[in-house]
C-alpha cells in the first residue's frame, strides 16, 4: 500500500486493482457506446457478473485506442459484505479469468477511504518505444513506433530540446486541438528524455515522460515533434517554439498509438 | 556476410534471407498440407507471386507451431535473371509486402555456391525466456512461459546441473518420442545457460541453448525437466541421469512452445 498512500481504512471498501494490458485490441479504457471493446467495459463487465450490480469505476490515465499500459491503476468502491464474500486474492483470480486475454490483473489492494485513482495520483509516467523497422526488435513489434530513419535518430539533441519545456507551462500546443476548447491547458512537465537502450540485444529509443497528469494526445504530440528534431529536419529551438505559439499546428504529428506504455502513476 | 562464409560468388544465384516471426499464428516453419499457415508457405507463395514458378527453400532451424524466430535464415537459389529483375533490396520489400505481417523480413543477401541455410550452419542458438505470471512483463506476454513459481526458480542449480550435459551425447531423452526413430540422435550442447535478467524492469529467466544443431522438441525439453530441478522438485543430478537413461519418459515435460525464440544461427 505505500504507493498508493497511507494505510486502508478497515472501513473503507475502496478497492486498487494494478493491471497490465496489451492495447491492440481495445478503442481505448474508456467504456463506450455501443459494442465496442475497451478496458473499463471489460473491468465493470466483469464486476457485475461478480457483485450482480453495477460498480463504477476509475482510472489513473485514459489511454486511448491502441494505448498499452504497464501498470495502469483502477479504483472502485465495494461494501464491506461485498469484500467478505470476495477476499481480494479472489477477487483478483476472478477479474483475471473474467476479462480479455490481452489485460493481466497484476494486484489488487484495499485503498484508503477517500482514495481515487484518478484524483489521488501526484502524477503519470508514460515511456514511448522507437525501433527501427529493419533490425525490428521482435518483442516490441507491437510496441513500437517502427521507422526506417531510426539510426539518424540524435538523442542528444532530443534531451537538448526538451530542457525548456520541464515544468509548468500552457501545453494546448500538443494537445489534440478538440480536446483542448474551454479546458485549462497548464500541465507540469516532470521529465522529458530519450535515451537509447538495447532490448533483446536491439536498439531502441526510449522516451520517458511524466507529469502530474496529460492533456489529450499530449505524449504523442511530443514524440512527434521531438523525432523531427532528432531527424534534424527541425532546430533544438523548435519544440519550445511550437509551445510558446499556443496551437495545436505549430507542433509536429501525433506519433502512433502502439509505441505509447503507460508504465507507473505515484500515489 | 560475414557470418554466412566467404564472399559470394558473383555467378551464385543463391540467396539468404534473415527474418524474425511472432509464431502465434503459425503452425510452425515448415510447409504443410492444407491451408495451414506456415512462415514457409508464406514465404515460398511470395516467391511464386514474384517468379512465377515454384522456388523452394531451406531453413536453418524447423521451429514448431507457436515458436519465434529473432534471426531465421532461409536460402533459396535463384538465376541470374531473376536477381537482375529484382535486386535484393527490392526483393525484400517484395517479400515484406506478400507474407503474414507477423513476418520481418530483416535482409536478403547473396551468398556464396554451395550456400545453404541448413547444412551451412555451424550452430543455432535458441533462448528460452520464464516470466512470473502476476508480475507478467506485459511486452514479453506473447514471447514467455509464466509461472506462479517463478520467484523460486534457483537458476545456480539449474547452472550447476547443466554442466554435465554439455558435449557430445546422445539426447534421445530429450527428444519427441515419435521424431527420435530410426535417426541418429547424438548432438554436440555447447551451451546452456540460465540469468537471471531485468527486461522493462521485469525479472525474467533467459536461458541460452546453443548446440550444433537440436533434435525434436530439445529445448523445450531441456526448459521443462530443467524447471524441475531450479523449483527444487528434483535434484542437480536428475537432468544428467534422464539423460543416460536414453528414454524420452525418464526427461520432464516439455515447456510450452510461446516462451522459445530462435535467436541466432552461426555460420
Amino acid at each position: 500500500m505505500d504507493e498508493k498512500g497511507t494505510l486502508p481504512d478497515s472501513a473503507s471498501g475502496v478497492c486498487a486493482v494494478t493491471l497490465s494490458y496489451n492495447g491492440s485490441p481495445f478503442a481505448g479504457f474508456a467504456r463506450q457506446k455501443g459494442n465496442l471493446l475497451t478496458v473499463q467495459g471489460e473491468l465493470e463487465h466483469a464486476l457485475q457478473l461478480l457483485f450482480r450490480r453495477e460498480v463504477p469505476t476509475v482510472c489513473a490515465g485514459r489511454t486511448d485506442a491502441g494505448v498499452h499500459a504497464r501498470a495502469q491503476v483502477v479504483s472502485f468502491e465495494l461494501s464491506a459484505e461485498e469484500i467478505e464474500q470476495r477476499p481480494l486474492p479472489v477477487l483478483a483470480r476472478s477479474l483475471q479469468a473474467l476479462t480479455h486475454d490481452a489485460i493481466v490483473i497484476r494486484d489488487v489492494e484495499r485503498a484508503p477511504s477517500g482514495f481515487s485513482a484518478r484524483f489521488s495520483a501526484k502524477a503519470r509516467e508514460y515511456r514511448y518505444l522507437i525501433a527501427c523497422d529493419t533490425s525490428l526488435p521482435l518483442l516490441l513489434r507491437d510496441f513500437s513506433w517502427w521507422r526506417s530513419d531510426f539510426a539518424a535518430l540524435d538523442i542528444g539533441a532530443m534531451n537538448e530540446a526538451a530542457k525548456p519545456l520541464l515544468g509548468e507551462h500552457d501545453f494546448v500546443s500538443y494537445c489534440k486541438a478538440a480536446s483542448a476548447e474551454g479546458k485549462p491547458t497548464c500541465r507540469n512537465l516532470i521529465e522529458l528524455s530519450f535515451s537509447k537502450e538495447r532490448y533483446f540485444e536491439e536498439p531502441v529509443v526510449v522516451a520517458k515522460v511524466k507529469a502530474s497528469s496529460f492533456l489529450h494526445s499530449m505524449v504523442r504530440t511530443l514524440i512527434g515533434t521531438f523525432v523531427e528534431v532528432g531527424l534534424g529536419h527541425r532546430a533544438i529551438g523548435w519544440p519550445y517554439e511550437a509551445l510558446s505559439a499556443r496551437d495545436r499546428r505549430a507542433a509536429g504529428q501525433t506519433a502512433p498509438a502502439q509505441g505509447l506504455v503507460l508504465w507507473r502513476v505515484i500515489y
